[in-house]
């Protein structure tokens, strides 16, 4: 494995992060969270592009030249290039907000590759599992030497909604996101210039630590998966988590978090349980996670999405459960309910979220040891 | 393998055939659905006997000298004996009728093994699957030589329930349902014996079809499971078939029965699919499964069970569907949506019902091929 040399990189963020109001930021992706990202950063002041695959969903930004958002922040956000021509749209950008499902990374990938520069961030709003490592090896494979900054948020920041094409609505802001660099070591010099916009992101210990606190990964396919009558029957008209989570339902997530934290120890990485996360993040306490999900007073009134067609597997089964059960394979961590729960999506979908999914070998890590991960993690 | 030889029992079961209402029954299980038939055996006039492994549950009806009957059927019932001694509750049966959970077959088998007489019927209401070849192994086990004839019924000929445990109320009697002996050449003289008091019994295979065409195995406990958080939220208030069938869970019950008809195929047994049985049945007609449930009117109604603890899992799981799969494995039939619903309900229930389950070993046929098996079914 061939090391990137970073010399001159720590050096060239410092400079991107005392521009100041000046950075360039392109987000790419103008769905749900790409537009309420752009338009806030443009409500900021800070200079924006923007990326779509599909033309015609940048029209209205382009004609409107910004951005409306309204809700946790208020106001109007200049645009000052929406392009679906990846060169374009990325040219002179210091970050690329990447605000697409993670299905769609390999594509963008695969479309930077040719125009990618050196020192140039691209973050990963979130990567879910492997998401960085999967963006590094498409961009090796496709002979791209840029020495580009792969980083990986651990969820997305913001609870989002586009309103219209040019309009964005935003619930919330998280208090805080861990993000990471690809290579580590880079993090704190990464954190500065996104610092500069946003405060919230703070130092995860590397990609594999942002990949495998996806606590989505647990909760959302198999609880989708297991309610797929009453979502189908009732179009989601349910509380999704309060009613969603019973005792059997939770013993089949709770297999999934204790794999996942099986996989993560196995990997020499320190990660909360889907139990302790709930204490953390909404107070809520229970002997058990299904008592824990119901002491979760921040779950009530989210109904199930309706329709099991969702990301919530599309996504997270092939972006999220394939590369734990994969990684699994390959680090001897058995994954009877992330397997389970993969073969249950692949039956209701009629597909193979196996061959589509993100894997050891699309990751670009098949055969490491442990040793060598945590070096590529760490050092590049 | 050593054959039995069966010569004069067709001739006894003449015999007993032409005894009539002189015919000796023994009912054991004095639950649903043993109460109501030791009860309408004696409204018929049949003299009865009854055993239950729990004396306590014999008190009333020992005190009654019988068991009231109503609904379809209605009067007093006289039973002569009620005993929690095998010995004494199937001494001079004519024809033992086991209306148990499958899971108390075994443990029927060895109380019984002791006193089974040569040309003694013991019928299986119903066997599940594996049911007869499962009591055989056991008899052989304990080196009882009798030549009882074990019939497996392939499905209950009641609908019932027990008010008290000297009243039943049977709901309906089934129209036809198909039995075989074990040897299948017996079946035309037991069903002269059975036809006496249940003209509703019909001619079965064998008693790999009568084990096969379990339609319930394929029905309910993928529904139950795919459905656990709604039955646990709502203690099961909703349309079971009607809703808890959507397409997704349509989907997997779908794979659930292709199984089971590659399996019967590959023992070159005749069954029909799930959803030719709903048109047989019920009249209902859909393109695919899910449309056929929906097209179901009979099924209306009917809501799901209050708990996951239930036969549909306890019962289904490791006498209906494990058989199956070990089967599959014996005969090379992949059974991928049978294991995955099998996994579901060890990881829910925190059990290994493969490990309590029937499989080739315990029904006496491991190693055996397709050709061995028809002959063991066929001539015993």
């Amino acid at each position: 494995m061939s090391r990137t040399d970073w010399s001159g990189i720590p050096e060239y963020l410092e400079q991107v992060a005392s521009k100041g109001k000046d950075i360039v930021w392109c987000v790419a992706g103008a769905g749900h969270g790409g537009v309420s990202m752009a338009g806030h950063l443009g409500v900021m002041g800070f200079r924006v592009q923007m990326y779509n695959r599909t033309d015609e969903h940048l029209e209205a930004i382009r004609w409107y030249k910004g951005i409306d958002v309204e809700g946790a922040v208020e106001g109007f956000g200049p645009v000052r290039l929406a392009s679906s021509n990846m060169g374009e749209a990325i040219e002179g950008a210091d970050v690329v907000m990447i605000v697409t499902p993670s299905t769609a990374h390999y594509g963008m990938a695969l479309a930077m590759a040719p125009f990618l520069k050196d020192g140039q961030i691209v973050v990963l709003n979130p990567g879910r599992t492997g998401g960085a490592l999967e963006f590094r090896a498409v961009l090796q494979r496709e002979g791209c030497t840029a020495r580009a900054v792969i980083v990986e948020a651990q969820t997305f920041l913001y609870a989002s909604r586009m309103i219209k094409r040019n309009r964005g609505h935003i619930f919330r802001i998280k208090n805080s996101v861990p993000v990471a660099a690809l290579p580590s070591f880079l993090t704190p010099a990464v954190l500065k210039v996104l610092d500069v916009a946003f405060p919230q992101f703070s130092a995860g210990s590397n990609v594999l630590a942002t990949s495998l606190e996806n606590i989505g990964a647990v909760f959302h396919p198999a609880l989708t998966l297991l309610n797929a009558a009453w979502i189908e029957s009732t179009g989601g008209d349910f509380e999704y988590y309060l009613q969603g989570i019973s005792p059997s339902v939770a013993r089949i997530l709770q297999n999934i978090d204790d794999e996942r934290l099986a996989l993560a120890r196995a990997l020499g990485i320190r990660t909360v349980s889907a139990r302790e996360w709930l204490y953390l993040t909404y107070d809520a306490i229970g002997d058990d996670l299904c008592s824990a999900i119901r002491a979760t007073s921040s779950y009530a009134g989210i109904k199930a999405p309706p329709t099991v067609n969702h990301r919530y597997i599309w996504e997270d089964v092939p972006m999220s459960l394939v590369p734990m059960a994969s990684m699994g394979e390959l680090y001897g961590v058995p994954t009877p309910a992330i397997d389970l729960t993969i073969d249950l999506a692949n039956m209701m979908h009629e597909t193979d979220y196996r061959r589509t999914g993100r894997t050891v070998e699309t990751l670009g890590i098949q055969g490491m040891s442990v040793e060598d991960l945590h070096r590529l993690v760490t050092e590049g």
